[in-house]
């Protein structure tokens, strides 16, 4: 198999519960009422194709997302659209930051578009800076891929900057894919979205997923806002048809109807357990990036490796060992319910302990 | 919107009770039983990202084809297969048949891919032979679609004829794809299925999907079956993560339960509305092309549009004027519940008559 993986992706043969998982990023309050009903109304109408345009679907987010609905493409995960997008954009160079996620660069390869990496430097805290604009402009790429917050660092994009980038990327002929499915989970999305270029910058296309936010990775719903109606026509041609399933297009319609009380409560709770989960790693010693994210990133300063000491004590979090630009020493970790973040630091604590003394870390139930 | 529509894609606003929609190729016996309540026993599932690689649905599939699990690929619909395979397999060329689906060739164009439209004969029934292996030999294209039997065509492909193209394109170093998503409905499937050369040509894909025989367009669940582990990997790296949601996978499973039994009713109920429609059909004039799938291939002699008159009348039926190699006289119609065929014979009984009669087809109740 090829080598490449994610977090989220084990298998748990022997009873999920024993496993606390926090190597994938899913909203720890769950799925929004409402969704496992509207799944269930929806059963039976899997016997009818599905609208292969998500017409109903794109008016609700539209609705949501104050824009236009035809400017919406709607698709099998935010996954589907990033691997439409070097083809609809046409792109014989994709320029992506390292590190980030490893599915731009997956996505350009499968075209056999040439893949740029420019490094964010640690020393600036993985933060994206002017210095990519420039490389942008010297190395001409098709289509820029920008994951804002970042995955796996948590760091947002000044708005500023991704203006400029757009500008940048308008006089070059290039796309700019801005992928916001972890910006609702930071404190100030308004801020930072760039949903208020789009009407300027048609070459500018956003990227959202209802995975993260709404809790439901299982289901496979994303979803792409661009102005241009030859690039929202393109992401539809250069895939495959009915790429929303009836139960996806059910399950994002409800997950919608009260959506911003359960964005809020969403974000007060994240916020609140991951500024606590990273004061504590920072006091035991690890060296925190503060996240804008619905995860930690953090960089390990002692020579064991966390996850496989975690991984005997049943939790799991997520190596950044096969992310370019990074090595085995930094770590994600996803912000979930209170009592799982309370066994983590529990067996964080342990662990690191048991290293300062010198003594074997025996796996102890947190 | 780009101009490609296949059957079935119409949004009934007003009711989908008055419309008959024999546009798209369904089982008209519905889904098997035990897949609603499986999809409703895997909704709370949804929280969990599903596996990657659909293992446990690769098994249940490979006992169900009684070929190897590594052998399978599972995929968002067939379409996401097909879209998948000119990366998977690099092919600059890809060789098709005129008509055939639609999709083969949108993937090939997205890719890139030079496409070459091998025509039909309209003497031979439109039955594929052996000039068309002559043609794969002399334009060596990367990459073969071979429909069997073909849409909109219901006409089958001989076994010998399928395994001396999988010889002809060894030798070229192209892989075949068959796509048999409608095969099950023949009445001897095992005598024309290319799964008895999986083995020995490594550059065999078959392609299926639980649309059409299992009743379940609204799930979105292909597989592809290959002997060639690096293909295989390659469908996996070509495409998005996740491609089959856990909804998905739960039908899936569901539906191959009690797959042999629901497959032997099918077959006998197709094949005995067939059969009557085919020569009700050509008892009131219309030129009919024997059918081995679950819809009718026919021309229209008169020069009205059958489509239109059938559309006032709430029954929808899909006109072949834009497959490459047809015209707007050829059409395709599904064969669905008795009574809904009953309805349609009725029609273009009423349709024809008038025709025939000089007057014009007041729309009636049938």
């Amino acid at each position: 198999m090829y080598e490449y993986s994610h977090g989220g992706n084990a298998v748990f043969e022997d009873g999920k519960e024993s496993v606390i998982d926090l190597s994938a990023n899913i909203n720890p309050l769950g799925m929004p009422e409402g969704v496992k009903s509207a799944i269930i109304r929806e059963v039976a109408n899997c016997e009818f194709y599905p609208d292969n345009f998500s017409v109903k679907l794109r008016e609700k987010i539209a609705e949501f997302e104050k824009i236009k609905a035809r400017w919406i493409f709607c698709g099998n995960g935010a996954s589907d659209i990033i691997f439409r997008l070097p083809r609809a954009a046409g792109a014989k160079k994709v320029m992506i930051t390292a590190p980030t996620f490893s599915d731009y660069e997956r996505s350009a390869r499968s075209f056999r578009s040439e893949v740029i990496r420019h490094t964010l430097s640690e020393r600036d805290g993985f933060i994206l800076g002017g210095d990519f604009i420039e490389a942008v402009h010297s190395e001409r790429p098709g289509l820029v891929f920008v994951c804002n917050p970042n995955n796996p660092t948590g760091k947002l994009t000044e708005a500023g900057l991704i203006e400029r980038l757009l500008g940048c990327c308008k006089q070059i002929g290039a796309i700019v894919a801005v992928d916001e499915c972890f910006l609702e989970f930071a404190q100030q999305p308004s801020e930072y979205t760039s949903k208020v270029f789009l009407e300027r910058y048609s070459n500018l296309v956003i990227l959202k997923a209802f995975t993260k936010l709404f809790g439901l990775p299982g289901i496979r719903l994303g979803y792409a806002m661009c102005a241009d109606k030859t690039l929202v026509d393109n992401l539809y041609y250069n895939g495959s048809d009915w790429p929303v399933s009836n139960l996806a297009g059910a399950a994002g319609m409800a997950a919608l109807d009260d959506a911003e009380s359960f964005i809020r409560l969403t974000v007060s709770y994240i916020t609140e357990q991951r500024t606590a989960m990273e004061s504590n790693l920072a006091r035991l010693g690890y060296r925190v990036f503060q996240s804008e994210a619905n995860y930690v990133f953090l960089q390990n300063p002692y020579p064991f490796e966390l996850h496989k000491e975690l991984d005997k004590m049943g939790i799991r979090i997520r190596s950044c060992g096969n992310y370019h630009g990074l090595d085995g020493s930094y770590y994600r970790i996803a912000v979930s319910q209170e009592s799982n973040n309370a066994k983590l630091l529990c067996a964080i604590e342990h662990i690191s302990e048991a290293y300062k003394n010198n003594q074997p870390a025996r796996p102890i139930v947190c």
